[in-house]
């Protein structure tokens, strides 16, 4: 007897003929007027169920099997044999089917064999990885996860974990959560009557990061090639379909790279996330074309095979101002990109992913490197069709005189940046790096239109994003 | 010309005689009185620099390469020759050495090519990854993150990310650290003159999570086999060499597996891990072996080559009691065991790892699974010779009576803990699991002795941990 996952059951790779056992959950149950039972188990291990067939013969064929409903656990035993149904291989012909765990109140379960709506599951977060749609996020997840580390690993880049932590704030802007130990009923004041930080845990005031990418450079200036791959956190816009107070973020850094090499690495890295979700998931997105967003195997395709279109910030802005489009936002030189417009390059104008270069300096942050006309600095963005910006990057200011005449502009106290700084003083090279939201690329793979189904735990009891 | 990292040119897959560029930072220079300089250059891709041959045929030979000192950025181009020098199978015979960046005042230069304190170190954290011993924590680490992602994907596991900000304590216990975007010169009270956490960010009150693992369970009970990697946090003991306030932790949760099924899987994964150190990071651990702990190769070797030993803990107990060493604990039926304990059973007593089985229950947490004689629950740890305990694990109660007994036991609120309570009510099926903490995995490999040297940013400017 071997027991073995449903994925590899279904697979054939195990000898037709041979005993099985499987373990999971029961999905649906059909009793067949000919004296036997489909029972349909799954173990999540992959998209489909597989199908025991349970004969009246079982000794707990009428006292059991015929009482299970969506959610027992069970063990099953059986032949692998050829499937007589459609559409899938192989079933489990059953001498022996365990219940393990019956569900209470089979009328009051949540995750009945039905559709739901989305935003019912996010109410039962804590049961809606039964789902097929939450199954098949969580191992679409998953193996964008593991595409990210191994492009990075194949590619000579070396993780590195920054402070979650910390007591600088890396963008000079956004709302931060503070971190902190001190009671509230009862405030240590100093003799000013100010609340007195150095009482708190760490002996400073503290929040939660919003960026890797100011620490992480410091490993980039010594090991090269590194990347962050963790949770970072803002205090605003949390209550939309399409942000999150708390998410993960990939952060890559390459020395020796100017801007055109940072959108070459990240072409590369985009491609070949979807590439390995294609590969590896493709019973995952077939449910998500069929189910969720009908070209979504298709678009990931054209995805791949386009090359990347390259467009100036300021040529963007006089394509749009002739484009002839109603915007609701303003279209001029010195403003920022909004989705609207974004998503009218990408995918009216160009009709593939773009990368827009050079925006004003004044409407990007104080580290990116400043272009010789003074007026723009080398940032990018990665525009793709369907959802607009999905990568931003830079290349970072390495010129201290700069750098520095930059904080000074951006008000912020050279004194709290000062080992950030030193690396420009001690070997500086040129440097480039681009930040991709975790989920934003979940959503975007699995054509999600609410990004909190992309995470593991929305709204869920014990947890606090909402 | 081929742009090539250090490690490419010095593995010897280059074409010899062949035009190669590195890029990276000056170790050390040395000027032969021949007339030309020998120049060490590090990327950080690999433990070794290259050694740059600068001619002083060189245009700027006086002018600049003589002045190279530590940490200066160079492009050095040149034919990739066999190295005449003893250890190093290639080198660079130089017909360019570019200046990138200069170091300022390299009298003050924190990381001079010499022995520094690790205390000193901690103090430039930001500088530190120059330094041989840095890299190679560096490296390593990614080394392990990259096998913890490797050994799960092959073994059928899905990665899960679990909240970081939370409303539950998955101990029961444990001092944490409150999120809040609440101003504390303002706080908002109710009728009754408490802080009103209802204005809160999240509309309660909220920390950051000490584990993964309730929280993971859901997903486990769906899909049968998960982990977590990521950061948890512990608002005490911090100011210690062996304890951390933010730590990485890694949490599989296995459906239908008992203890011992767990203790196999953890055994397997440890030795993974060691095995992947030794293959991929030899060079690294060579210098680990070299100058931070001299058996740290030998011992890696040793675990992976011996089997386990399985103890109860009621006989560890016993074991302790009749051995005739003098303890600073208490040994005793019923008290927890402190390090020096478990470092004699696992280093004098067996003389290789070590599992301890079924501890008294009311010195484990609520969720661990009673056992038959109701004094002991399947909790295990496993000890390693020469650091103790570095996986602690437990079968999980999948029975709801028992478990609501156990949360009473514990003064737990159920209600709180419904969601929880909702796995055993749906499908219960057994489960268990065990957590890692990557920090301390780091620690262990690299031989070091203050768990500080094992994250990427202690008492850095701009971060929290000291």
């Amino acid at each position: 007897m071997t027991t073995t996952s449903v994925q590899h059951a279904l697979e054939g790779r195990l000898p037709v003929g041979g005993e099985v056992t499987v373990r999971g959950w029961v999905r649906t149950r059909r009793d067949s007027k000919a004296g036997l039972s489909f029972v349909n188990v799954s173990d999540g291990s992959c998209f489909a169920p597989i199908q025991v067939v349970a004969p009246a013969t079982l000794s707990n064929y009428e006292s059991e099997v015929k009482h299970l409903t969506a959610g027992c656990s069970v063990i099953a035993t059986g032949e692998l044999v050829a499937s007589q149904g459609k559409g899938q291989g192989f079933e489990i012909q059953a001498s022996r089917v365990e219940v393990v765990g019956w569900v209470d109140d089979p009328e009051t379960y949540p995750i009945q064999p039905k559709a739901h709506s989305l935003e019912f599951l996010r109410e039962v977060a804590h049961l809606r990885p039964r789902t097929n749609l939450f199954g098949a996020v969580t191992r679409i997840r998953d193996c964008l996860s593991k595409a990210v580390h191994r492009f990075f690993h194949e590619n000579g880049y070396f993780w590195i974990s920054t402070p979650i932590v910390t007591t600088s704030d890396a963008e000079g802007a956004g709302q931060m959560f503070r971190v902190s130990t001190l009671d509230l009923a009862n405030l240590p004041r100093n003799a000013s009557g100010e609340v007195d930080f150095s009482r708190d845990f760490f002996g400073k005031e503290t929040f939660l990061t919003v960026s890797g990418q100011l620490n992480v450079e410091a490993y980039c200036l010594a090991l090269s090639k590194v990347y962050t791959f963790g949770p970072t956190f803002r205090a605003e816009n949390s209550n939309t379909t399409r942000h999150l107070a708390e998410f993960w973020m990939v952060e890559p850094e390459i020395a020796f790279a100017d801007l055109k090499e940072n959108a070459r690495v990240a072409e590369d890295f985009l491609k070949y996330l979807f590439r390995a979700v294609l590969d590896e998931r493709a019973d995952d997105m077939a449910f998500i074309a069929e189910r969720v967003q009908k070209d979504a195997v298709a678009r990931l395709e054209a995805f791949i095979n386009a090359p990347f279109e390259q467009i100036d910030y300021t040529d963007a802005i006089k394509l749009l101002q002739a484009s002839g489009q109603k915007f609701d936002f303003p279209v001029e030189w010195g403003l920022d990109l909004q989705t609207e417009h974004e998503r009218w390059l990408t995918e009216q104008h160009v009709g593939r992913p773009v990368v827009v270069s050079n925006y004003p300096e004044h409407i990007k942050a104080f580290y990116m490197r400043l272009n010789d006309d003074g007026r723009t600095v080398a940032a990018m963005d990665v525009l793709a069709p369907g959802i607009g910006e999905i990568i931003g990057g830079s290349q970072r200011e390495e010129r201290l005189d700069v750098l520095d005449a930059r904080m000074a502009q951006f008000g912020l106290d050279p004194g709290h940046y000062q080992w950030y700084r030193d690396f420009r003083r001690y070997g500086s090279v040129p440097h480039s790096g681009f930040g991709l939201g975790f989920e934003r690329l979940v959503v975007y793979v699995c054509g999600l239109s609410n990004i909190r189904d992309a995470i593991p735990y929305p709204r869920a009891p014990g947890t606090a994003d909402y």
